[in-house]
């Protein structure tokens, strides 16, 4: 696959900061935690270093960390193919029971427990028509490669997808102001991104007035990550607290909420950032269109709404302590702490649904029909 | 007045923090900004003191901060008295002089500037009545004090009036989980507090579930203080961030949310900490009572509504870096931020003022009638 002169896998120019550099037989994931300050890349030599950048959160976004995931164990088939003596069964195994390892870092990511059943199904398919092992393993690093070429030509599809519907939605003559939360951006992605990809478009058009993006407590990945790639593209850009969105648009400041995905559920529901169904209510308070950017395979059909979602909980270290955990003590000793990570926003606060397909809306009906646009997609 | 043993003017018990600290002559507040991790007291000795303390939120909290202004100047008095060599006009000119000026710390703190004009009037009384410079002084510090001790007690009225109120109007037969931002306690005011005052009398009461308190992004008066003051008094509490509280209120888990006010304008209309019309929206559509606990003192009549409040702007450096701007960066460098120090919940979200001479609501109509309430008060 295509190579930068730096010897990563290109994403999108030169100018913009990578958080997975891939060049087969080697993986370094950006390690987002020590972001703004420093930019450290970890070396990825296997899924056990995979599946720890993953649940420490080295590496997120539930695109990126799928990416990250199926690479790291491109890596690892890499190493291990030399010397591997087993058949193509034995490869196609070993590769699935690695894949499972590797899901089970973070439960809730749709885009990852997909991109194993995919990969799975590729090296089950190839395993059948092979003896040969080194065929399963070509076919994982192959496809593993795919996934990160495929996520940034994705994420520029969202983004003019996105771009070209907000201003045909929302305003004729007049610049759009528009809110986002957390990072869904070059370094939740494999580059470009999906919400933040919106903006970067509407930018690149020459559409955005401003972008307005949330600190995103806990573990501030809108004021380290987001804000970082707003200044870093010279996209005119503010800062806000979490709590001071609502305020933010009663004074009319606000054209549109873009957020990302972690899962979508067949009627619509979204599951994200803790603190998005928060900008939903207020949104839908203030009349401001809420919109949803995601790839098709964060679209998860298996669940018909968002009460089949489970939750998990982070560690209490996260309001406790700087940086998410990692800094000084900023909240009083011995207080019991409620840490979502993830919050549901109900379909009927979501205006539309940005995918790389193009963008869902419910057609002047109360729901939007998913399932016939990804048939008809 | 009555001192306690440690010589300091007493506030609600031995046990309980205390932020303001006096005697006559001597004044010691409670460094706020270093909690919870350390508790240095420091020596207010004059105006300029007790005026750097304000605008550098050593102290904080609309009626702390009527209460040190008006002792930083009882100190300063006390101190001039001796040598004070002019008039009881003269001495009052000094006085009115000087609440100008501590006025000018915080503009939209209204229980400071309706403090200061009070004390304007007892000085500008005695003056009138007396030649000797003495009177108009003993007159000024005596006032002051009458503030300390008379806050406590509205605090306390406060506290069981909101108790008795909430109990009538939410439930029967269950203990009531209540939602809270900022900090509005002991900390806040000179003991007790207002709507942290409400939550104390129902855990004394035995009617609280659990107080939620949110971090209050981006100073932490939540995490900091008020998760700090729940801990000191083994009140059941749990820390939130401040984008979490939708989905705690979707979950069920919220039966009123109670704030404080900076103030409260003729229609009820209320001024405070940023996110506190956030939490108002969220209450709303969750349908919880969203509730306002406050002095009367807070409830500016010379202003119809809160388009009439100016909101103050504070400083980048609270988005930017930890514990409020004086710790270490937490945010990209080069992002504006917008850091509103407040917003304005208007009166149609809010269910009920909680004031010392009871609860102000709008008997089923759509508005509140002040006016009437105090006047007849």
């Amino acid at each position: 696959m295509a190579l930068e002169s730096n010897g990563t896998v290109g994403t999108n120019g030169a100018n913009t900061l990578q958080s997975i550099c891939y060049n087969t037989g080697s993986l370094k994931l950006l390690d987002q935690r020590r972001l703004p300050l420093e930019n450290p890349y970890l070396d990825i030599q296997d899924v056990t270093d995979g599946w720890n950048a993953i649940r420490e959160m080295v590496v997120r976004g539930a695109p990126a960390i799928a990416i990250a995931a199926a690479l790291s164990l491109a890596v690892e088939v890499f190493n291990v193919e030399k010397s591997f003596s087993g058949s193509s069964n034995d490869a196609a195994s070993f590769i699935i029971k690695n894949l499972k390892y590797l899901v089970s870092s973070r439960p809730t990511a749709v885009n990852l427990s997909d991109a194993a059943k995919k990969l799975e199904d590729i090296v089950l398919k190839v395993s059948a028509t092979t003896e040969k092992a080194t065929s399963v393993f070509q076919a994982y690093i192959e496809a593993a490669e795919k996934m990160l070429s495929d996520d940034i030509a994705d994420n520029k599809a969202i983004g003019s997808h996105g771009a070209a519907f907000l201003q045909s939605q929302i305003s004729v003559n007049k610049k759009l102001s528009v809110l986002t939360h957390c990072n869904t951006g070059s370094l939740a992605t494999a580059g470009y991104g999906t919400a933040l990809g919106v903006i970067r478009s509407l930018h690149n058009e020459g559409i955005l007035e401003i972008a307005f993006c949330t600190e995103t407590r806990p573990f501030n990945q809108g004021s380290r990550l987001t804000a970082f790639e707003l200044v870093h593209d010279k996209i005119p850009a503010t800062l806000i607290a979490d709590s001071a969105a609502a305020a933010l648009m009663r004074a009319g400041r606000v054209d549109a909420v873009i957020v990302g995905a972690d899962r979508v559920t067949a009627n619509g529901d979204t599951a994200n950032k803790i603190g998005t169904y928060n900008l939903a209510v207020s949104a839908k308070y203030h009349k401001v269109p809420f919109y949803v950017a995601a790839p098709v395979t964060s679209i998860d059909l298996s669940l018909s709404s968002g009460e089949q979602i489970t939750i998990e909980e982070r560690s209490p270290k996260e309001l406790l302590y700087s940086r998410g955990g990692l800094g000084e003590q900023v909240a009083a000793s011995g207080i019991s702490v409620w840490n979502p990570a993830f919050d549901v926003t109900p379909a009927s606060l979501i205006a539309g649904i940005i995918t790389e397909k193009g963008v869902i809306t419910k057609n002047g009906t109360d729901e939007f029909n998913i399932k016939d646009f990804i048939q008809s997609a």
